[in-house]
């Protein structure tokens, strides 16, 4: 069977991405690793959702959590949602909110709405390597959002992506601790995003991933309560929010949501109809149950071990990290981004450091959809301890210093 | 925001469908309703699954089912598959077979991998009409299979699909108890839809979403199955086998299977971790508790259950349906297909009937890509009780005499 001759262009493309098949290659016991970026599961409230999945499958509940459902997703959880939408300064209804599995599928359903072949995404380099893979699919062309979001003009921009055969439609970004380089973008800078899309006239895909993961500073507005105080209503903003679960409460049930205007939601329920009829039904209710008795408490408690758990790789950075070496202070998620010594290549390092040092992180080129970055690399700080961090912080630093 | 200009074409092809907005309708509860197809709630193996989750939150695993985990799906369910295939005529290893979120996703996906905007997609009329939902994303043309696979030369299918600038790269069918018309294909079709497949180099999708549900007859082998037969060995065989355990244990934790060569199950697992990552793991592990403890003997109970509503069903049709009235006897699954007197149209009928009778049903013309069949009903009898199909059928069959 020739399988290629079949697949359609866009499934030609798919290839399975360095940085997965490398984080494959790390799981050897004796490996110190800051190379994944999950949450850790000794943080899970498992006590919450022992207790939820047998309330949503007690006798009465049982049909309903076992059947079919409504592809907007479990009317009691998007509403626990809207509440929590306005929490954050963004007033909207129901209709606003649907649930998707995971904010993974978020971005892939965006990228089916949003991109024809040869339109243009915006985004960051570096960026979330999985939003990338997921408009791949739809076969955009990219364009750069560079960090101060000042020093390419929409006109340049757009004419870009015209004589690339399209338009610009969308641009995609992570505003609170951005995976990877934990890095957030100031109030100002998510203006300026509003005022290019305004003249653009695209979505802003705003990525609220870890949003909820703030370790000190003050909360800067999200864009899209940004966009509802410019123009004073969800429905006349072109912000798509895009929430999950996955890094407070659980990844493995698979469930985020969608905030945006209604028309984008209609569409994304039709589009989720077609493609997977519903989210689980079981795993709605129960994140549901769990949401109303836990959530609070949860983010107070991973917030403290995770904060604790920066601080001492920051501590153990300023420890270790010989001259030339830079790194971010993120003000919450998972991760610091490093750079190295001017020539020093992340890649190359990582070889080194899994044969002698033995501690693993992520090269940053795989971050850039150019192939820049050579000379940083993320580190995750999400799943090691307080000894793994100092160990592996001295070793990585003695193996930098060594060159 | 005039978000329709955002939109891509695939999306702004998208429209609700006129049967399931139909059935949001129907929800009435004097209507006695013959349209929704879907199992039994009442006879879900409640007691199974609650023992599942609780046995897979238990204290050691509940880290594993709320964490991350690979695209492929869970191995032990993985492999459990492997076993139930081979059951069915179908030798194969774990990577033959990944878990997707229900049929459904596999039928999205499979669209996504294969067809580019004006391919050809071969269906038969009537068809289920949630493939085509799913494939229209990828904006495909379509010719129609007819049932006995043999008036249409594979030249005529070629060139149709070639002045349509694209060419065929798949056939969809489900050859046992389909939905719409709950019929079987015997096993010349079965062979003669590979011939067919053979000389036009292109994938058979076989959806086998009803294959367990076969109350009476000899079992026909799977497509798949007679592929594996003609070439001795899966990875030479061109039909990819979608799977479900929504019609046997449950619908609501979206888990379902693809079986077929190693180098689509490798394109897809890139897609579905570009996608959604993974299905949740916590339903793919509960799913296989239950699947170990409860399948043999829940496929028992449903069989036992349908196969009685389908008995009274076809009784209660023979004794009130008026001369000119002709129906399926389906040896298996949730459907009959009753074709009305020429001239009669189905959804006049409906809204007649609920009017009136205070039947539901769903009107033929729904799942005929042409607008054809509007002489035509699909009835399901997984939902209804004795008295309900009695009564019911009793209504519709006055209903259509009296017109």
């Amino acid at each position: 069977m020739g399988w290629d001759a079949l697949f359609a262009s866009r499934a030609q493309r798919m290839r399975a991405s360095e940085i997965r098949e490398l984080l494959k290659l790390l799981e050897q016991p004796d490996i110190i690793s800051f190379a994944g970026g999950i949450p850790d599961p000794a943080l899970f409230p498992d006590e919450a959702f022992r207790l939820a999945y047998q309330a949503v499958l007690a006798e009465a509940g049982a049909g309903v959590a076992l059947q079919y459902s409504v592809s907007e997703g479990f009317p009691p959880l998007r509403q626990w949602l809207v509440g929590q939408m306005a929490g954050i300064g963004i007033p909207c209804g129901i209709d606003n909110v649907m649930i998707t599995s995971g904010s993974q599928q978020a971005l892939d359903y965006l990228g089916k709405l949003l991109l024809s072949p040869n339109d243009t995404a915006l985004v960051t380099w570096p960026t979330y390597l999985g939003a990338v893979q997921a408009f791949n699919a739809y076969e955009p062309r990219y364009d750069r959002l560079t960090p101060g979001l000042g020093n390419v003009t929409p006109a340049a921009y757009a004419d870009g992506a015209r004589q690339a055969g399209g338009r610009v439609k969308l641009a995609y970004l992570t505003p609170d601790f951005a995976n990877p380089t934990g890095e957030t973008m100031d109030r100002a800078a998510r203006e300026r995003m509003l005022d290019l899309a305004d003249e653009l006239d695209i979505a802003v895909i705003e990525d609220s991933a870890y949003q909820a993961l703030r370790y000190d500073g003050e909360a800067v507005p999200s864009i899209l309560a940004l966009d509802i105080a410019r123009h004073g209503d969800i429905e006349k903003t072109r912000t798509i929010y895009c929430g999950s679960f996955s890094k407070t409460l659980a990844p493995g049930l698979r469930v985020g949501w969608i905030c945006a205007a209604k028309p984008v939601i209609a569409k994304l329920v039709l589009m989720k109809q077609a493609a997977d009829l519903h989210s689980p039904s079981i795993n709605q209710m129960a994140m549901h149950h769990v949401a109303e008795n836990a959530f609070a408490a949860q983010v107070v408690k991973i917030r403290a071990a995770y904060r604790h758990r920066r601080d001492r790789m920051l501590a153990e950075l300023e420890r270790h990290m010989p001259e030339g070496v830079t790194w971010s202070r993120p003000e919450g998620g998972m991760f610091i981004w490093l750079t190295l010594p001017e020539g020093m290549d992340g890649a190359a390092l990582l070889a080194r450091s899994i044969e002698t040092a033995r501690v693993a992180f992520v090269p940053g080129r795989a971050f850039h959809a150019d192939g820049s970055g050579g000379n940083t690399i993320r580190l995750s700080f999400s799943l090691a301890g307080d000894e793994a961090i100092s160990a592996g912080i001295g070793r990585l630093g003695r193996l930098i210093a060594a060159r």
